[in-house]
């Protein structure tokens, strides 16, 4: 396949203006990274959840199967101090849900997120191609180190203040996340959640406002919408929800089965599951908390719901488990990592 | 300039694949609108909130002005009982802002919408090429009267099954209107505000479902915006924001100068102003009732907020009225109509 060079292709020697997107807490196996980078795009780990330890482990993995550049995606955090009666509130809220899987009210766990310090100690360490993070922003000197290690470092906007905020601290590049994408939203800077700018809007936006590269994500599913991103004055496209039922993804059986039967018009932006506004297939969970006032934050709500989502997909019942995914959902194909990301050149040439 | 042909561009005999969105209330005189039509793409006359007898003079002076094919666009309402508890509750809210610009609360009006039915009737009557409609859908045997008449049917949809409805009733296209989009959401088959699909998933999606011919609305604002729509299946791209400040656009000076003032990251959706979720440029209207539960159903909203809108801006006052405005208002420019077709034209040939 004839590639296409970008100002981001360049810079991070990949051969396609595609990003596979960071989607933490299982569906990026090492494999799958391997996979797309070996295809020659960005393959992205979502190590946002996992241990410092766990992180070392799936980069040395990535390594052993592939030469190819890849990214690393972590979180920012606030520290959180966990307020107990907001806890009971939420697990007072959630008890009915309890009853009716049959599983008791979890001990209060003494450890809400993994330590955020040190898995970007590990990011220092393994000095991956690319570092990219979401939910807030690095400290110059912060950008500067993983530099220094010749990491490249993406940050992650929804809006032109947030991009010119990374630009700012001397980030690569910055991925612009438009309303249409799936899972987490990246918002930052603006706490009220009426922000909700669409890609086509967007990135036209920042491409005048930033001169570092843009990666536009959100709703692109082929192609054409690869085609249309970088008409846009995007330097690549990032897909998530695209390469969520690849055979290398980690999305579970039901996960992926739940996707593949989801149309157009099938999800929405919520909170209930983990405090952070993402976007999910509607459920029974999405619909009953949808004026729900009894949510903690991030990652505390994560926590506490955690048990009740896993109970439910251990059952087969899809009525509660977070099943990430973008509005494009209804355009999901399956097929092996590489064979999508081929696809998906021809089709952007053909566009 | 080089003409682009589209199934659409065909259909409706016209030049290029560009739509001048009907903006009611004001923004599309009959100069804006046979101005772009002149210039080779639609113009669409905004007529949902004028009287029959004003609709035949607009559309007898559109046609004075031009031979080229334009639309005239109505809202498609239900007939609504007003509820006095209702209009008591919200103007027992708005007391305090009538107060700040000392003005009395008004009667209240014994009409609050023209005849949808009579509006209808002088469509029909005028046949203009080609009629938009947006709040509902029309009969079978509605399309088929404008269509006797010679008429092309375009209706408006936020969402894929929004669009087979449209297809189902026999409309010769659809408008597929993006969260990006300013002005009101023409959502109308699902109540729940929470689908808020943008042009790069929404128009894929569409153009596999429906076989019609697709027009793409929301946050386009220059040449790259409509290579872009084309890209994803659309048949043409429609703007609204990006003629408000056309000389020949009828929004006030203040609201222009508004548009040019606002940068990106600028705008919300709201129900505040009129009773149905429109997007605006952010002000202190629109924060004030943000959690707002005294707001009545469209369009009594609209009516019972107009006067204070209309004193603050007869008094410059630029907190209180609605300034609909897309996503992309941070790129708006202002030249005539003509020149901006142009322009549009000229940077979609080169995007």
């Amino acid at each position: 396949m004839i590639p296409i060079r970008t100002p981001l292709t360049e810079l991070l020697s990949i051969d396609y203006p595609i990003v596979q997107a960071p989607m933490a807490g299982g569906p990026t196996t090492a494999e799958l990274v391997a996979a797309v980078s070996n295809a020659g795009a960005l393959g992205s780990l979502g190590a946002a959840v996992s241990s410092p330890e766990n992180i070392r482990q799936d980069v040395a993995r990535i390594r052993a199967l592939t030469d190819a550049p890849f990214a690393v995606n972590l979180f920012i955090l606030d520290d959180i101090v966990p307020d107990e009666t907001v806890i009971a509130a939420v697990n007072a809220r959630l008890a009915p849900l309890r009853k009716e899987l049959g599983i008791p009210t979890p001990p209060t766990p003494t450890r809400f997120a993994e330590d955020n310090a040190a898995q970007f100690q590990a990011l220092i360490d393994l000095a991956p191609p690319v570092a990219s993070f979401t939910f807030g922003i690095l400290s110059e000197a912060q950008v500067r180190q993983l530099q220094r290690v010749g990491t490249r470092v993406v940050g992650t906007a929804t809006t032109v203040a947030e991009a010119l905020a990374w630009e700012h601290v001397g980030a690569d590049a910055v991925c612009m996340q438009g309303i249409e994408a799936g899972g987490h939203r990246g918002t930052f800077l603006n706490p009220h959640e009426a922000l909700d700018t669409g890609v086509m809007a967007l990135v036209p936006l920042a491409a005048h406002a930033v001169k570092i590269p843009l990666i536009a994500a959100g709703g692109i599913m082929d192609g054409r919408g690869i085609k249309a991103a970088l008409t846009l004055g995007a330097s690549a496209a990032q897909l998530g929800t695209a390469f969520l039922c690849c055979p290398e993804s980690g999305a579970s059986a039901l996960w992926k089965a739940t996707l593949q039967a989801a149309g157009a018009d099938s999800t929405e932006l919520s909170r209930a599951f983990t405090g952070r506004s993402a976007r999910a297939l509607t459920n029974r969970f999405i619909r009953e908390f949808r004026d729900e006032r009894a949510i903690a934050p991030y990652p505390i709500q994560n926590i506490l719901t955690r048990d009740i989502r896993s109970a439910a997909a251990a059952k087969g019942i899809v009525d509660f488990p977070s099943y990430w995914a973008g509005q494009g959902v209804g355009a999901i194909r399956s097929m092996p990592a590489a064979a999508l990301v081929e696809t998906l050149m021809r089709e952007a040439h053909e566009a």
